[in-house]
């Protein structure tokens, strides 16, 4: 099998990212899989073109996107994106749409076909924080995930796809005062294992993990 | 105009839903519309079906749906509800589906059709802490939002409608450390803001307020 | 019985404190004792003289001094002050001491006088949110609490003493995410039962309300 | 040099505590100094007195206790213990003292005598967030803190002494949700470069480093 990973570049304001910083020191084999690791920009559509090359030249079997979700504690599989960028902060170039659709001819949202639920359980085995999270956001994270989806839907189907957000790492919070964070090797470990359990279950697990809100 | 608003009873170990104890106080009229103010379950489908009842007996013009969301800082409006049921803990009534549709035939997701940014506006303006939220959770508070945007997509086009949580409220964290709440008075406040905007605003306001995860 | 409560301006970039906000609107009168209220600057040692003016001026039985800890939930009456400056922003006059003494021949630290853990429970019979700290911090708070107890122990044994802080409130949170904050009426009744516990109980009550850290 | 370094056994319910897992783990020299580790019960006065006949076996420069902080994000070096025991619970023989003092001929306080911001900052140049904490808490680790100190006060005016708090580790937390934590190895290098400075700096560095509250 092969798969495809993304991180993002830095944005607002941050000097790196943590998702591309763990995306590249992966181990560059998985359960026997080719892991191809690729840096995309922070930026509306662009993010989402540069995948689409990507998976044209790759032909991968599965395609995680991974990007920064500061403030949180854990490292969280996404369940589902969303048709819609609303942008808090401008992108990395400039632009901040408000309150549009991705995709016209897309369906309200995706759901992640990734065992979001397996791999929950594969990072947590390693003692590494981790839960799914029911909302990606409605910036560029959001974007790329229902963009991949989207494509996966219309124009490969066989592909297997989702996104997860990993916490901000040591070196952004060491200023900042009381804010989640999380150890580099600890994220590298914890995606390792949820690539693990992407390449393994070919469906996911039925288990607890809902969010009550 | 008629405005439904319903409010869940108390569930989770809780004496009390904050949800509900502010419907019951809030005004009989706002801007010169009805208020009707019900109770409803915590429990899937039971809740759905006593929300479609009063539908049909009060033909309202705008149906907003409140729910108790521990732990939020904010009053909450909600962007989404998604096709899904998982639930981390037994509804009133022991149900606690896993991963399942809520309907075959819905879409993976519907959009609140509330002005959510005109009601997050009016209620900052009262100097109560409000943001859109992008998740609902997994449970019944989202079970009711879908199954509300579900009966309004397929059988009732003229409604308006979608949900708004809230935080905990005084009693609740009396004994909790460290746990965000809001004072009853100020979630009535709030509300009653929120179902002002809702009636005088058409379509929604342009303006920020995305999340960025 | 005469009490003197005393209150901060605003500092650190806020345009009111919620102290003062809440001391100016206390009752007039509180169990049949007078209650005097004034505003200290927030300023090293200007805020002793203030204070020390004020106990000549009116001879009070009981003082209590309230100060703003923003990022806290509850109200918290303080249960020691220690002799130490150590600004980590400027007061209102550009001072910033680091790591001196306070009064060189004052205790290393003084408890406050007050029946702290009665207060705690008189506040929290009114649902309002309240524990006992065990630090006011080395800024202009601890100073003023460590500079009153100094007073009181040198040149006014009969007068009783201690500090309480209070949460932010609505309006100073109101565009920042997740921050705790307290309504300003729940802040008044609080401070009103805390006064009253001070004059009804000439000795504390022994209950537990400690911290493990 | 010799650094004589205690850590608690669990207590509160947890299986271990991440206090003596760290020590345990530290270096056997550190600066060309002997370190010399020991386990210590989460038992008032008991701790003390392990921790006193340790000091006349070891005879050390230097001691520095470690506790648990479940709950805080950082290493955080104590800057003060005061004269009480006041326990929100049972200590692990099922002493639970409340606002009892720990010596009747004790100071109300004791500062620590380490270079306590010299090693924050050793601590942060390691990228391991850190800040002084004025508050050790009224229960088993602010007795031995003071105790120790009051103990180099009355009897070896030689020794320099102090505390600091850790936070929980992973294994801890992974069933807690939004839960802070550091990674035990975080820990180690933090304790290792904070053990480091009290050997290289006879007397602190002047910097900003107090809490507003």
């Amino acid at each position: 099998m092969k798969v495809l990973i993304t991180g993002f570049d830095p944005f607002g304001g941050e000097k790196i990212n943590p998702a591309y910083e763990a995306v590249k020191r992966l181990p560059d084999e998985i359960e026997n899989s080719e892991i191809i690791k690729i840096e995309i920009p922070t930026v509306f559509k662009k993010s989402y073109q540069k995948l689409e090359e990507n998976i044209k030249i790759h032909n991968p079997d599965i395609v995680i996107c991974i990007g920064q979700a500061g403030g949180r504690f854990e490292i969280t599989p996404e369940r589902v994106a969303i048709n819609i960028d609303d942008a808090r902060i401008k992108d990395n170039e400039g632009n901040q749409p408000i309150d549009q659709k991705i995709f016209e001819d897309g369906d309200s949202a995706y759901f992640s076909t990734l065992p979001i639920k397996a791999m929950v359980k594969e990072i947590k085995l390693q003692n590494i924080p981790a839960s799914i999270s029911n909302t990606a956001g409605t910036f560029v994270c959001n974007h790329i995930m229902y963009s991949l989806l989207y494509l996966i839907n219309k124009k490969y189907p066989n592909i297997k796809g989702g996104f997860i957000h990993v916490p901000f790492i040591n070196e952004q919070i060491i200023d900042k005062r009381n804010t989640p964070y999380m150890n580099l090797n600890d994220i590298i470990i914890g995606l390792t294992s949820a690539v693990k359990a992407a390449i393994k279950y070919k469906d996911d697990i039925k288990t607890i993990g809902g969010k009550l809100h």
